[in-house]
């Protein structure tokens, strides 16, 4: 066999991977969106059995043997960068004992179980075993990957989420941003007090209409209907594959900004999925590069571009439309609505000014737990204190405090920094955007994204896993991803008279 | 190993088969009810790799191996029928050779894709070179499974659908059934005309109340919806498995019935998976018996005993209720709707007296394609007489002949019988039933379905694959299928003062 047959005969052992991922990825989707209560032990059976057999097919010996020879091939520049991700992938998979997957597994699915007990009574105590459990697991994968990849432990684990990520480079960012924020933050305060109160919505808003304008909108932004659908789901994510990407909202019929903004979010997600390179559909090198990147793009369309002056100035018209015309609807008033800061417990409720000071702290703590630094049984007090440094309010239990995320008790340690490092990113590109491309923000205001999604196809979306994250936003931007980029969006968004 | 151990290792591996067959279902459901178009292309390759992973689970050599060893084994009666089920899965698998599976399904799917054209145009020529290459590969597999079976070529095909059904027993059955047909269906005919005309509906009838009706009455009958969803799609259909039931409906405005027959059909279907025994879920054993067993659960809902005097009079009021009254929702009015016989082209359309001549037809043709009594060439006019010959009408197109079937172009061959067989086990198992329990009849006339399901679960759904549908069926009413047992219950329903 050549080294060229070798890589062809990857080609399509990774193809066939992709695909039931894929498979994977309805199945979820419709765990999450259609299946009954009855359904739910059957689906996890199937979930595991096909994670399983994709497992053997990755670890395959001969997988080794055909990227060994695969390495002499003559490769484009494409090709090479498949080459390299297969090996990523191939390298992780087979480095992780088949037991301590399964055990990972059991144990993140016996946590989050506990979990959902243990936050409804804000009783941290009842599920620390088992979290403890999935730390102690969590080590020993950590372990393994930090050898095989010869990095630290905590980046060898982001590397699941955000290859090439670096806790000490991520440190200096966020603790850029830690210094920022106190003074920042008062200011916006401050200011946003001497503006009067917060605008008040009247409600009910009938779900009904609220999801003709989520569609409405999320298909000028350029969602495509014909290669995806949008539902409703306890929780808001997107998932799916270019030719069939699914997002879900969910309604709060008090609030007609919640689905509204959870639709835009999303479609910023799935704008990035269906624009990948139909070339290399179905090869590693055509995936979406990581989590951090994926996040710059929901958070580019929700944060930069649906909540600047012009889109709201779109926007508001139809709300008035939508729901009827109130003192909330008019231009100003939604302005100020959708620019609100005010410090609170919950991450996913936070604005997007107090949301690094959320991750920071995850990212602080989820290191010192991994270290060591940290017992488990003192992360509520540490949680605690955390707050109060960075954001000045303590939640009074641990509801709203530790127990609020799913992440770790799922498993997912090394996930937390992409929500930031993403709306960091996302403040770079779309100032470098709308540098480039003068006729992006005036398209705002008429519901004409076709400018900036042009640009996003050409500096993001064609180029999927061909580069790394950083190589991706420097060629993009002209510049290393920069806290500052993001900090003076915020300084222009909520300071400027 | 022991033979009890290989016994064992067969009930894992046969169990993983299942989990992905279930996986299949999903994806299947998902692909006619949710996805978008632009997904088409990428669920085929999702659909076709998983069905080869399946396949080439069960034809793996090892397999054999612990089936032989296994038949050494010490194993109670569900256990023996159990590892029969795998030996004829395994047999019928391995014996066909991987080219020729993926030749049926590629031929299958471009003809299915050509018909649904030539349909349209009325076009039989437009089709007929790909639907020749479905007959040539269906023969090679049908003479590899002959031998393997050690079957006649069509009982081979059969087994698919039927596992030991054999066409010299259904012809006597059928020919019975073609012979009492003329006579009947004219004494029918003349009595209708001589009670005045049809009763016609007045609608429109909003869907969404056609669909709070299906739901209600299919809780009623005793779908379970915590087990299971209804939906809407093209044709309505049923799949999915015990803890997750999906049952689709389709609904049109001008007719009220559709939907409602439609769904009570497929909860039939549904209460059979519903109630398969939870110890045996995942293995052969605990499977649904072949088609025509579990059409004649659908039919027994739908034709036995929704369209009885006693449920129509429960169900008129319902519909007075959702569509506001008329005089086709009076009592006698509404069962002279649901009792109405018309021959005509379509076998969908067909009542249960007419059904019988379509499916007759359709298994005399198909016998004479495959055994080459019968040219393709000549098959649009040997339908054409076929339909003189039975009803006395003769389609003026082939759209509304013998392209009207996705079943021989989808290369489904052997499949028709069981519609029939369905039919007539249905009226057998339904008055062994109403002998059995006199609490059954009076029960639908107050929607109290609880007797029946009791006797169905006892009789029918409790038993999933450990007896032939023939033992279940003598089991169940002490004879073996007789058609005499529908031909009496068509007599009392159509003829009696």
């Amino acid at each position: 066999m050549t080294p060229i047959d070798a890589y062809r005969d990857l080609e399509v052992r990774f193809k066939r991977l992709n695909v039931l991922g894929e498979a994977l990825s309805v199945l979820h989707w419709d765990a999450a969106v259609m299946m009954p209560p009855g359904g739910a032990e059957a689906r996890g059976e199937q979930l595991a059995t096909m994670r399983v057999l994709c497992h053997d097919m990755i670890t395959d010996p001969s997988v080794g043997d055909l990227l060994d020879k695969a390495a002499d091939a003559d490769l484009n520049e494409w090709q090479a960068a498949n080459l390299r991700e297969m090996r990523r992938a191939y390298r992780k998979s087979s480095a992780i004992p088949q037991p301590l997957v399964s055990a990972l597994s059991k144990a993140g699915s016996a946590c989050e179980h506990a979990w959902r007990d243990a936050r409804k009574e804000a009783d941290f105590a009842a599920v620390r075993p088992l979290l403890q459990e999935v730390i102690d697991l969590t080590l020993k994968r950590g372990e393994i990957l930090a050898e095989t990849l010869d990095l630290p432990l905590y980046d060898a684990l982001m590397d699941d989420f955000e290859p090439g990520a670096s806790a000490g480079r991520i440190s200096a960012i966020f603790e850029d941003y830690a210094s920022f924020l106190p003074d920042f933050l008062g200011s916006v305060l401050e200011k946003q007090r001497g503006e009067g109160p917060k605008p008040e919505v009247e409600g009910p808003f009938p779900a009904a209409r609220q999801k003709q304008l989520a569609e409405l909108l999320s298909g000028t932004v350029g969602f495509d209907f014909n290669a995806g659908r949008m539902d409703e789901s306890a929780h808001p994510f997107s998932t799916g594959y270019a030719g069939d990407r699914r997002i879900t909202v969910s309604y709060d019929e008090a609030d007609p900004g919640f689905a509204m903004m959870a639709a835009l979010h999303e479609t910023g997600h799935a704008l990035y999925e269906q624009n990948l390179p139909a070339d290399w559909r179905g090869q590693p090198v055509g995936e979406a590069r990581g989590m951090a990147i994926h996040e710059s793009q929901s958070l580019l369309i929700e944060m930069q571009a649906c909540r600047s002056p012009e889109f709201i100035s779109y926007v508001a018209p139809l709300m008035r439309d939508a729901f009827g015309a109130q003192p909330a609807f008019e231009d100003a008033a939604l302005e100020r609505l959708y620019h609100w800061v005010e410090p609170d417990f919950i991450r996913v409720d936070a604005d997007e000014v107090t949301y690094p000071a959320h991750v920071i702290l995850r990212f602080r703590l989820e290191q010192a737990l991994l270290s060591g630094d940290l017992a488990l049984a003192d992360l509520p007090e540490a949680w605690n204190q955390g707050m109060r440094d960075l954001l000045g309010i303590a939640p009074p239990d641990d509801r709203l405090g530790c127990l609020q995320d799913i992440h770790w008790y799922d498993g997912a340690f090394g996930y937390f920094p992409t929500y930031t490092l993403g709306a960091m990113t996302a403040a770079q590109l779309f100032k470098a955007a709308t540098a480039a491309d003068p006729a992006i923000l005036p398209g705002l205001a008429v519901g004409d994204f076709a400018p900036l999604r042009a640009w996003l196809r050409e500096n993001v979306h064609a180029l999927a896993s061909s580069l790394s994250s950083d190589d991706i936003v420097e060629r993009a931007t002209g510049a290393p991803l920069d806290p500052k980029a993001f900090e003076t969006h915020l300084r222009q968004r909520y300071l400027a008279a």
